[in-house]
């Protein structure tokens, strides 16, 4: 339909999560007009900038380009403490609401027999490594509350019986603000079960 | 908050229109996964490349990578008529409704004096060199229905009494599917001033 080149802009801005035709559109015109150019350049070299010297960190397999990474050698982080997530976004959530100030362990994803992703591919070995040789004295489980997420937390909480760790899970139920009227029953009946004695 | 690299490609990712920090974020992630990672490397080659090669065709002023552009070499085109766009983006939203089957002529903007651009900023002595050496029948305004895409149609038209070049514009009214209910009072009013005659 146009030249060959701003196509395949376009094509390359669609295959983006969330990035629909005319969206891809409208950033490719946008990109191309004097004023955006050196926007476009700029991301262009960043993006394989990043691409090519990130790697995952190998205390905590989140993303980083230094190793170890910038939240491992922050002298200022409770080192007791380790949170697993399963993916680096959910770090970042957990960071951002500032509720959190130990150690983290990404993930990259969570046990998934069938797709061939078992403990080794999850860097479970690594996580037990750190719980023997550093002084941890709680481990927060922090996967999503999917049946993937739940068995990887089960799983992390069975291989911890030769420690002598605390092992912990974070509270799943109404959000702030949530309305029950508009609650998916699910989340319902986990902040059914998952009361908490009102103190007198 | 999360690595220095990760961080400039959140904010150069902001920087495209449509596109807020939660979004960034997600595309980010999502190109730094391992099988995100190809797709990313691809856009920045195919962003670097199109934004180099890019250029603005000598005839139509239309985005192309060779002179002259993709349309204007098209001996498919009714090379009787230009149609007058302000954007390469009208263009193509015109291209894709396969109503129009002539030639174009995109300004790149619009008469706006205080910002300084003026008829020579647009091209407007290219389009006339146009309408002076080629044989043109009808040269259509579809600048928007702005307060200056009505005063660039306005100064386009008035250049045009030397030619005997028959000059319309698009009609503006109610859009296919609007309902009155709905639509802005300006455009109604548009529609009521341009009401043509019903054949009897």
């Amino acid at each position: 339909m146009t030249s060959p080149l701003i196509d395949q802009l376009i094509e390359s801005l669609c295959a983006l999560p969330g990035i629909g035709p005319k969206s891809a559109q409208r950033i490719t015109f946008d990109l191309l007009a004097k004023k955006g150019q050196p926007k476009g350049l700029k991301l262009a070299e960043i993006l394989t900038k990043t691409i090519t010297r990130i790697t995952n960190c190998t205390l905590c397999q989140n993303y980083t380009e230094s190793l170890p990474c910038w939240l491992c050698q922050n002298s200022k982080r409770n080192t007791s403490m380790i949170c697993v997530v399963e993916t680096p976004a959910d770090l970042l959530a957990i960071e951002q609401s500032n509720a959190y100030s130990g150690l983290y362990f990404v993930l990259n994803g969570h046990l998934s027999p069938l797709d061939g992703i078992g403990p080794q591919e999850i860097g479970i070995p690594i996580l037990l490594n750190r719980l023997k040789t550093e002084t941890i004295h709680e481990l927060i489980l922090a996967t999503n509350l999917t049946m993937e997420g739940k068995a990887t937390a089960g799983y992390i909480a069975n291989q911890l019986t030769p420690f002598n760790i605390k092992c912990t899970r974070i509270a799943h139920g109404v959000p702030m603000g949530g309305e029950l009227e508009y609650l998916d029953s699910g989340t319902l009946t986990h902040a059914f079960h998952s009361r908490i004695t009102v103190e007198k």
